[in-house]
């Protein structure tokens, strides 16, 4: 059982296709090794072993063997010697899993230093300064990573003697400090190391490399790895590699210097390196933001060599794993090395553009490009920007870091961001500069802005990974966490303050900034036409009103899925009609009410039906209580009343009489049409003179008559049976016939269960699967704000079953309806209403289980499109 | 096709096994004719031809030429000719469907009457008077049957006549009236129909027997035979046969009687003629209860040879169809006919030991004796009896009609009474008599109370029926039902007074008197060995308290299938405990308060432990919301507050903060135990240190603990994980071990379908079926009163899902649940402790899915244990 495996020298055990057990990053640096690129040495420690340690606590006996053979490998290679006291061999170990998890696990630099081999190092580099800072990082990297001595509630205490000591010596950067500080420094942190853990530093490099190995496999299931693959829904159960290679220094000299770049420009795909590089610097120096880097174009300036050679193995890496690469790479006293290369986050106007570019250019095909663009992603492109005509207030301007717009309320840390966007809020997370133990707060806001940091700064990295704005290094802003603020040219900016950004150009901007929707780019359409010939499931939208029905066609709606009529009652003076018609006293009162209803929803339906010419539009009828439409307390009731000319006595009774115990499971959806059949039958008038009417003026129009919330076949019978007839009436009145259907929303489990009862009867079946969620869990939407997050938290429930359908328990009863419906009703259309038809792996299980359509909101559906193309590839590659 | 079956003069076409055809009683009559009984000859007309008649309105062309035939054959027979003027036949039409419903169905007497008939009757029989009441009779059936003029707002036009010509007369009685009284009212009568129909009645017999046959055909959907299907479930597909004979007169001359009886008691069982006859009188009047007839052991006093002769074929009856009989006759001038026979209507006391002696007998075998019992009746015996100890004021008696006992408010018309009774008042019907219009009102009533009518009264034949409570004919009463009131003595009760009825003595009480339990004698005990020997399913019950467990146990329970420990919390000063840990605003805090609960639950569990001692006991964790703990409104939250010493605002807010929308899907069952682990360790700890105690003491202790509402099985493994847990500690600390299990309700749909899942972790699934029906159907209970009888009513539904099991939907989930749960478990135990486990129907459901046990309150156990064994027995019947 081999448990290590070199890289090195030309050659490596590993390659590409091993990621499983070497990670992501082992797998690249061995991929990259027999490629001939310049990679520093080294050795991966399997991730399989990782998993065998954390369940078992300890390593197999051969592990030391291994890695002694290893260390050799590498001492013999660079003629160096770990631990020894003339050319010593210094290590960085890293962990790194097979799915990128960026700054989520540790890493510990110049690992084998101690006071023998510090001195040799001294006399190596020639450079004290160099080698005692390398040793305050080393000591506070350990320290951070293997004991855990971090940030608190008093700071982190390294940080805490670095600032005293800047203080002290009155300067501002660590590099003003000189090599007397450091060593003085390095001393203080020995001391916070043994004050902390009551054991001296260790100094022995077998040791330190021991307990750095065995910290990086804990670090698997710290809580924000645990977070971090929860929200992108990676196993637990992988594991993390551990890379140990030699050290090369980016800041050993004016000569050296270390840098990162994406192939391609990952904010808008533009086929152009894209990076930063510091001179006299060390990698993590530019990941975290605390240096401000030059652009990479500047690099050749620099170092025209080095620039030229890393141009070319970016291009040979690029065509080798045909994708955008981001590489990072060091240069020691003139030498290049590339650390690491991997796929490179993107925005999805990156995504798209450099999917259709890579089409054009040969590189992959269609298929490739479509399976290469996350649809949840797209989000970003069709959500609104900012309003260019708005007037503005800009405050300040930082890193254009992940494109987009969001207003929200500024938020100083993490854990509040969480609970106030759990509350409704829209939040703005602001800090000085992230890192992962933000994550959480980042994925709660809406935007995320930092002080310090630059476009690879972590909050940069990780809002491009989640499609979420981002104004990183926004230098001007003054953050005081604690106070829960930030100032600015003497202004403060205080927690709940309202705050717009823009991601695109960097823009922070004070107050809530009116959003426009986006135009969509050319490479965007023609994704979506690769994805239209590909798809086989329908995508239709829920809209209410024509507006949205126009924005969704635009955004290549094929029809409307789910009309609301229930909203249409709320518009000004119809919700005193409704009124009327509820507290009606007999069917007459309640027939005269609905007499002032008809023309409105009439009207309604032309627009829609108007705006969908050429498209089916599914009519639902009215599903809410009815006391939805009643006002609540007793000085609203009187207001409302006198309004609408009723006794006050008569709307409170009719209040009371209505209030129920759990409103979800209580008189509503056809339950209403049951007791009160006039309803249904207005709304099947307004449908069918509204269908008439337009056919009159040459729309094509194909109504879809909805009957919610049916638990039993003879529900839908009487219902159904009023629709024909109404429409039956209408077209004899208008000496006009239109092709409609009758069917039915499948959202209550008995539905599913005797859907081959239903079917005989229903012309079509559309799941309502939040409704039909909240029933199979017994959960109510509305109150699971007590418990679901808890659920989801800690792993009960591997996602919210209310974004992600539940396919175990809800899409069980889903393939049973499917499979019911259709054996008494072949020709069944099948399709899903519910918010899952806009989530990818909801729309996924859609075409495996065969339906018809998807609808979902306007905005999801070119997020619907891909992912059901996406469907129709996974089905090809498991065939 | 023949559509007419003769029977007559020795022989006939039918026999018993054809009551599909010929109804129960054209069956029976064929049956008695073959078995030389002497009935008078008729033919019946077959349902089939009903059923075609409903659907296409009109009756097959051969349908006269069999009738004309039959008539000619029933002329032949009795030398009479039908319409003719010197012996003229006459006959009755009556509807007969397969399944006895009594009164449900309208008849016609003296069939063939006009002014040319009538005049050879008088002749014929030399009584004028018998002749002109035959015609008077004759002309307001057919006028109520044929063509509906029947009691309105204004009364029934011809009793309204009779009424008047009493008055007029100034006597009490009908057969007061002389002749020509009676002569006069004939022509009273035809006037009445011609003036509401606008035609004469009709002289033709022919075409009075058309238009009766139509009219009995067109009955079988009148709304009180759909009502009585309904709630007597029986199938609207079968029709109605029409059985037309030859009418033999008990009101023709003082030798000449009518009479009813069961071939043994129905009240009691015991084994003698029971009955009642009344002389010179025709049948109509017994059973309607206007004349009060003498009991049928009289009747040896008044007619010698005709009480032995029908003594001798009651007895030939009963052997024949071994099962107590019910039989009319008429005594003709001297002469007996049998007029019908079919199974006696009994009380559940009658049924039992009816069944026991016809076992000891050796009419039957025990398998026949409990098939006989309707388990639903057992409720009879099962529930309570007036506490003979009582102090009562009695203010009235009447006859001991059903027996029981009945507490309510009383009510005077049915539709009041199904309206109060559905807003959960307790009611008594109060009648001068009751019809069959009255049947929705006596299902709604707790007891029926009439003025008039005897034991054969419809009140009282339908009230033994449905096993309620009934007093008959308290004359001493008059009602007033316009006024809503009776009067007793000057003294008035009126509509919403508390009366007690008891049925066993025929007591009518003021006021609301104490019940006691009912022994249940050594018969029904042989029933309940006859079942237990027969029955797979295990029974158990429903109990919270030691009292209850105790009382159960005398029913038979084996054990406790639902303990709810939350009714434990609202008893006494323990409310403040727990609301005191609601409240808590921390961890700590929650524990104090819980600590305080601790001991007294622990005390609950002793007292349920020591009664089940032997048997296993179920104790369901806590499961309703918090704030169903909680006080309400602001002056409750203000003395709750004072009284526990908490702050008003803390207690304000509490309550505000646990609101829900949809409580029954909101944060409760297992989701209270995952949010605060503390509550399910206190629970365990109480359950495992109660069960430690009584074993001490020598009890043999069962525990199941079970978790509730479980949608997903991580839920199910953290709860068990905390159970388990604690009871190792507890064992520990009590160096004692139980045995005992962890299991699960199963009460959403998605427990079930998971159920293989649930399965590996849980040992046990209990069946919740309640809320299993609540979230199957999206129906909360709380709110269906709304729209749920509307359902039930109109068919939409066939039953009320929460009363009986709802097969095809909820019943396929509970199929699933146990196919899935015994193939990853096979040593599951499955049972049911809804509602539903106490229900006939519901039993034999669980028995056919393979439960182990059902679990029921503790008066419906010996009905499970019988239906569980007819469970059984159905299998081998179909098997």
């Amino acid at each position: 059982m081999q448990h290590v495996y070199m890289f090195g020298g030309g050659k490596a055990d590993g390659n590409a296709r091993m990621a499983d057990l070497l990670g992501g990053k082992g797998a690249n640096l061995a991929e990259m090794t027999n490629l001939g690129i310049p990679v520093p040495p080294g050795f991966t420690i399997s991730a399989k072993l990782c998993v065998d340690y954390i369940a078992e606590r300890r390593f197999p006996d051969s592990l030391q063997r291994e890695i002694r053979e290893a260390i050799a490998r590498l001492e013999s290679l660079t003629d160096r010697q770990f631990g020894g006291t003339d050319r010593p061999l210094l290590v960085s170990v890293r962990s790194g899993a097979k799915f990128s998890m960026p700054g989520m696990m540790d890493t510990i630099l110049n690992l084998g230093l101690n006071p023998a081999t510090l001195a040799a190092l001294v006399a190596d580099s020639g450079n004290e300064r160099f080698a005692f800072d390398s040793y305050r990082r080393f000591i506070q990297m350990y320290g951070n990573v293997v004991y855990g001595i971090k940030g608190s509630a008093n700071g982190d205490p390294f940080e805490h003697e670095l600032d005293r000591l800047k203080r002290e010596r009155r300067v501002e950067r660590d590099i003003d400090l000189a090599a007397t500080d450091l060593r003085a420094l390095c001393d203080a942190f020995r001391e916070i190391v043994q004050s902390t853990t009551g054991h001296p530093f260790p100094d022995d490099p077998w040791a330190q490399l021991e307990g750095a190995i065995e910290a990086v496999f804990r670090s698997w299931n710290s809580r924000r790895a645990i977070d971090y693959r929860r929200v992108n829904r990676l196993p637990d159960d992988l594991g993390t590699a551990v890379n140990v290679m030699v050290m090369v220094f980016g800041n050993v000299s004016e000569d050296s210097g270390t840098g990162v770049a994406f192939t391609r420009n990952p904010s808008t795909g533009e086929k152009t390196l894209f990076g930063e590089f510091l001179v006299n610097a060390q990698g993590e120096d530019v990941v975290a933001g605390i240096r401000d880097p030059e652009p990479i174009a500047k690099m050749a300036e620099w170092s025209a060599d080095g620039s030229r050679r890393f141009e070319e193995y970016c291009r040979v890496l690029e065509s080798h794993y045909r994708d955008m690469q981001d590489v990072e790479f060091t240069i020691e006293r003139g030498t290049l090395y590339v650390l690491q290369t991997r796929r490179g986050k993107r925005t999805a106007k990156a995504a798209v553009r450099v999917a259709v570019d890579m089409v054009r250019e040969g590189l992959i095909d269609p298929d490739q490009a479509l399976s290469r663009i996350d649809p949840d992603q797209l989000n970003q492109l069709l959500h609104p920007t900012l309003d260019p005509a708005a007037q503005v207030r800009v405050i300040a301007t930082g890193l254009p870091a992940s494109p987009g717009a969001a207003v929200g309320r500024a938020v100083f840390d993490a854990d509040r961001a969480e609970e106030r966007a759990l509350a409704g809020d829209p939040v703005i997370l602001v800090r000085r500069e992230t890192s992962p133990d933000d994550f959480h707060g980042m994925v709660a806001a809406r935007g995320i802005l930092t002080a310090r940091g630059g476009m690879t700064s972590h909050a940069a990295v990780v809002a491009r990974g989640m499609g979420k704005c981002c104004v990183a290094g926004a230098k001007e802003i003054i953050v005081d966490e604690a106070a829960r603020r930030f100032e600015i040219d003497g202004m403060a900016v205080n927690e709940g303050d309202w705050l717009t950004l823009d991601g695109t150009t960097g823009r922070v901007i004070l107050g809530q900034t009116a959003l426009v929707e986006p135009g969509l780019g050319e490479e965007f359409e023609q994704i979506m036409r690769w994805a239209d010939e590909r798809r086989k499931l329908r995508v239709r939208t829920n809209a209410d009103t024509p507006h949205d029905a126009e924005r969704a066609r635009r955004f290549g709606a094929e029809g409307i899925g789910l009309c609301r009529t229930e909203h249409m009652f709320f518009e000004g003076d119809r919700i005193s009609s409704m009124r009327e018609m509820i507290v009606a006293k007999s069917v007459d009162e309640r027939r005269r009410a609905l007499d002032k209803l008809l023309p409105m929803q009439r009207e309604d339906f032309i627009g829609i039906f108007t705006a969908m010419d050429g498209y089916p539009v599914t009519v639902r009828l009215l599903d809410p209580p009815l006391h939805e439409f009643l006002p609540r307390d007793a000085g609203e009731i009187a207001s409302v009343a006198a309004a609408i000319g009723l006794d006050p006595e008569l709307v409170l009774k009719t209040v009371e009489t209505l209030a129920e115990s759990n409103p979800m499971l209580g008189h509503r959806g056809c339950r209403l049409g049951i007791s009160y059949p006039e309803i249904t039958e207005m709304q099947a008038r307004a449908i069918f003179e509204a269908a008439c009417t337009v056919a009159a003026e040459g729309v094509e129009v194909y109504p879809e008559v909805m009957v919610p919330l049916v638990s039993h076949v003879e529900e839908l019978r009487r219902q159904t049976d009023i629709v024909r007839a109404t429409a039956e009436q209408v077209f004899r009145d208008r000496s006009r016939r239109v092709d409609y259907v009758v069917g039915t929303m499948i959202e209550v489990p008995r539905a599913c269960i005797t859907a081959d009862q239903v079917a005989t009867v229903a012309e079509f079946f559309s799941f309502g699967t939040n409704d039909l969620t909240q029933t199979t869990f017994g959960i109510s939407r509305d109150d699971a704000g007590r418990f679901l997050p808890l659920y989801v938290e800690t792993g009960i429930l591997s996602d919210d079953p209310f974004q992600t359908l539940d396919q175990c328990g809800v899409g069980a009863l889903v393939l049973m309806a499917v499979e019911k419906g259709r054996a008494t009703n072949p020709g069944l259309k099948i399709g899903i209403c519910g918010e899952h038809g806009g989530d990818p792996r909801s729309v996924a299980f859609c075409h495996r289980a065969g339906l018809n359509y998807v609808s979902c909101s306007p905005f999801r559906v070119p997020i619907a499109r891909l992912a059901a193309a996406q469907a129709v590839m996974a089905d090809r590659s498991q065939g």
